[in-house]
């Protein structure tokens, strides 16, 4: 097997990881988790979200969590722009200098989820999503382009690769430096990600491709591993395995029962280590991270090693 | 990505699944779900442990399963026998006319761990299963090999190759026409799976590899791909994700903490079906087997399809 030697795991705990909780974590947690994510060793991590307070009061704080978290050198610090009023105040954060270092974006490639996640066409979405996108990079931010049911939808089925192809060429055109493509409940195989991400990567040759599997039934790390061997060397992960569809969607499209959160962190980054794949980040680190999100949330999450420990030999 | 086209899944639940269960499950139970296993299409199915009740109570109606079961045509329906006292029972049962149609041995490929786990050293180990293996071949059993602690053992640390494939030659020696690889802790990674299955299936040619691994750090599906990549046809899995090692055994080496149980079933037979690759098993019964296991056993377990369902389209 020939592996990518080094990947970038983008820490989603903070963003995407906490979208989907109901009780707010006050600031003080969020500052934390962010700084030890970043003395774990991350070079990517999720932040702040745009989304409106009206929709996920989650992240009523954005700003000062932003303003206060202490910035480690080399390390990217996301922000997710849902929409033109969200760049507003993405913006003016960065005016007032702690802004993100990168924002994502997000539509989805099947037109029905698209329409019941965002309340927009694809075309709308595209439009104004064009709009962000060149004003944030005339401002000097990175733009990653987030692509949701990358890999099938639970309304329309199968989710043709064409059209996930044209959507990455139109982000690859926009500017963006990374695509994101998102396994958004959970229906990948590995089999279907490793030709996926094969036939991607040579139609998006300019742009970094970021695997971001969700582990609904169970087979985010399999999929991150058929990532791996297509060449894929950017994943994102969130501490706990937490994460997921914000409630307020939920009513928009039949429901996915039960879990339904992002690949877990501390599993992926034992496993890649394991297979002698360097993640950048501490062990050690990490099982204290995965711990210290499980004293913030308040229960037990889904991490494997953070209850059993690292294989020590 | 050639694959097999088609795999045996030996269903473990009712025995490997069942042996750290404190509380007794009754034969009635026992019995409906051995039965139910049949019924969904598992062409192999552990329904008896020849343990000694004194130290798993658990299989003291280990008989009355045995009597009690309707048999399938075609199910092969496996006991384990740790000692030449439990071949006696088997053999009991065989000639009564509702013996298991294959048993299994078990030995450590580490010396320190079969001494912890059984009691014996390795040469002890390797006399008692040359006497169970010659006695139950001419009565005409099959015998399933067991190797623990075949990828990485929890005392030693490392095992050598050559020590897991010289227990293998002489397991084929003996007339094994199975062997069974197992990952006791969940220590393997998908690099090494595939490595490990791709050297072994050169060294014992003519007997079956079956890759039985634990879901301790959360890696047991990507190591069944591996596993299958290497050309590996035949996987262990149990029902719910439950299983691991026995109660009485936990004095004796460090502990490993938190949940150890089996690659679980219906992940991993959903998986595969995505992949592409037959298993012949129905998914739609086999949820409802993930369902009457969590009835059986009073609480939520670890599949994520009985919680979230099956991709759909």
């Amino acid at each position: 097997m020939t592996l990518p030697a080094s990947v970038v795991i983008g820490e989603c705990f903070a963003r995407d990881g906490l979208q989907n909780e109901d009780a707010f974590v006050s600031t003080d947690r969020k500052v934390r988790f962010v700084e030890a994510a970043a003395e774990a060793g991350f070079p990517k991590i999720e932040a702040a979200s745009y989304a409106h307070p009206k929709y996920l009061p989650q992240f009523a704080d954005t700003e000062e969590v932003l303003r206060r978290i202490r910035r480690k050198p080399g390390v990217a610090y996301l922000g997710l722009v849902p929409n033109e009023k969200g760049l507003e105040r993405c913006l003016e954060h960065r005016h007032k200098g702690y802004g993100p270092d990168a924002i994502g974006t997000i539509l989805s490639a099947s037109e029905p989820h698209n329409q019941a996640n965002v309340k927009r066409t694809i075309a709308e979405s595209k439009a104004e999503i064009e709009a962000i996108g060149r004003r944030a990079l005339g401002e000097g931010l990175t733009m990653i382009g987030g692509i949701a049911t990358s890999f099938g939808c639970p309304i329309q089925g199968d989710v043709p690769f064409q059209a996930v192809a044209d959507l990455a060429a139109w982000y690859a055109d926009l500017g963006a430096r990374e695509i994101l493509f998102g396994d958004t409940t959970g229906v990948a195989n590995p089999v279907q990600v490793e030709a996926f991400f094969a036939r991607m990567r040579v139609r998006v040759p300019g742009v970094v491709c970021i695997a971001h599997f969700h582990d609904t039934r169970g087979t985010a790390l399999a999929n991150c591993v058929a990532a791996l061997r297509a060449g894929v060397t950017h994943f994102d992960a969130s501490v706990g395995g937490v994460g997921g569809r914000p409630k307020f969607t939920e009513g928009n499209y039949p429901r996915i029962m039960g879990f339904t959160g992002n690949a877990g962190t501390e599993d992926l980054v034992a496993m890649f280590e394991e297979m002698g794949v360097r993640t950048g980040v501490d062990r050690g680190k990490l099982i204290e991270l995965g711990r210290l999100a499980e004293e913030i949330l308040g229960r037990e999450l889904h991490s494997h090693v953070v209850k059993t420990g690292l294989v020590t030999h």
